[in-house]
């Protein structure tokens, strides 16, 4: 045998079934079909919510072309015959991979059967990992059964290499003692505007409105300011840690969350009625931006896992006008700060933007070429 | 065939020859013996350079008894040995690892018969990587013959993800347009006690008389004023951009570097000496100080990689009070700023210890797990 034959354990061709087609997705298609060659991806399936093309061998498409194809493809999605394509395409040295670009309840729920069918499953969707334990240990063990693996670097982050750092940091024996970060793009926007360490500035309402018109809010702003993407991020996160795996038994539900949403706007439908109405909480805003800045501080949305203390947390909290989180962040950056016994004191930090469908896409993209 | 034969790739047993037992070495080893059950790793050679144990199936040592075994040990060191050994351990989903924990030239100038012979190489050595161009395009080449990989995350930033994070940058299509950073905590320690915005403030000599007593420098503090180990650590990162993969014909020497060695002082033998010398030239860094502060600037040893122009500079640069190399640095942190197409304007950092045998090991580890 060939010292080649011996050592190169890579796999000439890696099929990839990708669903969802969105924003991350496009983008994740096009970086997939612009890699160079030998290319060893081929797609095998793309799915929207509403029609599917799928090919064993790969698709015929192009950066160009597969947006028409899809749309005016006749076949609706339909995940027990993927399950079971994709299961029957499983051989040594053959991979194959879901990719998740949706963020969907119902799709997530499946990774658990794709995994035990010894399908990779690859995503963005922090659904899945953010949800009730038992959907969690699911997916563990059905990739502990199979061999398949699950990635999901760009649920926190999104191109930023942050639970990679966490899964080597633990894998190599270090001791993770505390992880503390702007978690949410959206949020890490709202308040470099809002609090700069002035006593003054512009409303809190004008910001969430500017930052929506931007784009960087969700078309319900509610569903940021509730804090519940960074509970779930959190979620994540602690279930890379053995001693937090079990922890969190609702999930993201389980973690102390403070919602920034107004109880008077609880439940409001549109997102237009509640940035027309959340002026009248600007001085509730106000009185908390000032209070920090007379001690020097400015607000951060943060989300703290304290490993001794198995404290997890997402929260307005103060740093002083000094702090990495005060000096360092701008536009919608994300940063986490890894506190641990081999650091000590200086934590190790990673920083940049954390949503964006290239970057998102790019996260996708990497845990696939971990594959390979 | 189950399931889990066709997935499931990952080695059963990997073998680690170790060369190299000094303070990273060390720490390296007594993190794959701590590693958790089922251990995949068996140390089939130690080496100090003295002398060296080997044994195909694995030694048969504990954390607190190879230190002893080795200076024990009647065998001396010897490369073509060596080589022969490991390479007939090469089989089919039992790969065979090198990992260097040297300085040394020597082994450095190995790594392509290794690599050829389908050992992989990991290491924090730093010397192969930054030669002249031909050892590097050998051991690529030689990579790429056998399917051996090579991997050498602890060159740059100790533990921190910094060239797995332009790894994935490049690899997932990413335009890379600049890289800026503190790469040496030697001269963070330094700047950062030295420059703080101040007109004034510890004399440039004592701050070096102080990090080499704290043992921040090497025992000659020109080998690290003579900003080497920057350029070394830009060429590292410059051949993993295809476009300047070939710009630096001699290696670090190809970099333009300035040295912060006074040519007066050039040459003097001892690290004594030189510290004793140095307050001559106090004068000099003071007024540098004086004229940055005065522009509220702070002087910070940086590497600066420009892709568009192919300007690859270690300097002692200005960069305001506001700036991260200002705001954010602590210690002997490195600090790494990745400008790229699609992170625009506000780039991706990475920040932390630089240095240090726990964290390097980790760096060290971290390769190896990615071979498992
Ligand atoms: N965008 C970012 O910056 C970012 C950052 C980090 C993580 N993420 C995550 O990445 C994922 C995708 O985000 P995105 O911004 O691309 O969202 P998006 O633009 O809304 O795209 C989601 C896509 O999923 C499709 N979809 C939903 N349910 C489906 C189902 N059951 N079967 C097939 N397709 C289904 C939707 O199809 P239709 O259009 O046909 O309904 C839509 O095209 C989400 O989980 C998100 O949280 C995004
Ligand atoms: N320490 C750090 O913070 C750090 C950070 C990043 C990268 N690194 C890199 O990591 C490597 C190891 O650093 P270190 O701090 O552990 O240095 P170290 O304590 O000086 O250890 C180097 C070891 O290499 C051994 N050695 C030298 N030549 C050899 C040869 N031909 N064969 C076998 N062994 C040989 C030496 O053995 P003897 O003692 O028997 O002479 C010594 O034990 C270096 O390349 C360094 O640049 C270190």
């Amino acid at each position: 045998m060939s010292v080649q034959a011996i050592v190169s354990s890579g796999p000439k061709v890696m099929r990839v079934a990708v669903v969802g087609v969105g924003l991350v997705g496009s983008e994740f298609i096009n970086q997939l079909l612009n890699f160079p060659t030998p290319n060893p991806f081929r797609i095998v399936t793309l799915t929207s919510s509403k029609t599917t093309l799928h090919a064993p061998d790969g698709l015929n498409i192009t950066p160009d072309s597969w947006k028409q194809s899809l749309a005016q493809a006749s076949l609706r999605p339909d995940f027990p015959f993927l399950l079971r394509e994709l299961a029957a395409l499983v051989k040594p040295g053959e991979p194959v991979v879901l990719v998740d670009n949706t963020s969907s309840n119902a799709v997530a729920a499946l990774y658990p059967q794709f995994l035990r069918s010894g399908v990779h499953v690859i995503t963005p969707n922090k659904k899945a990992f953010s949800a009730e334990l038992s959907l969690y240990e699911s997916i563990v063990s059905a990739s502990l059964a199979s061999g398949a693996k699950f990635l999901n670097e760009a649920t926190v982050g999104a191109g930023l290499p942050i639970i990679s750092t966490l899964k080597d940091l633990v894998a190599t024996g270090d001791q993770v003692l505390k992880i503390e970060g702007v978690f949410s793009g959206t949020m890490s926007y709202i308040f470099n505007e809002f609090s700069t360490g002035q006593e003054g500035g512009p409303s809190f309402s004008s910001v969430v409105k500017v930052a929506r018109e931007k784009g960087y809010t969700e078309p319900h702003p509610a569903d940021d300011l509730n804090g519940a993407d960074v509970a779930r991020k959190l979620t994540i996160l602690s279930r890379c840690i053995p001693s937090l795996r079990s922890s969190l038994p609702d999930g993201y539900q389980s973690v102390s969350t403070k919602s920034l949403v107004p109880q008077e706007l609880e439940g409001i439908d549109t997102g237009d009625e509640f940035i027309a109405r959340l002026p009248e909480f600007d001085d509730h805003f106000n009185k908390m931006r000032a209070d920090a800045a007379k001690e020097n501080q400015v607000l951060r949305f943060a989300g703290v896992i304290d490993v001794a203390s198995g404290t997890i947390k997402a929260d307005l909290e103060k740093y002083p006008v000094t702090h990495p989180f005060a000096t360092a962040l701008g536009g919608s950056d994300n940063i986490v700060m890894f506190y641990t016994a081999r650091y000590g004191a200086r934590p190790l930090v990673v920083q940049g933007a954390g949503a964006g469908a290239a970057v998102t896409a790019m996260g996708v993209m990497s845990d696939l070429l971990k594959l390979v």
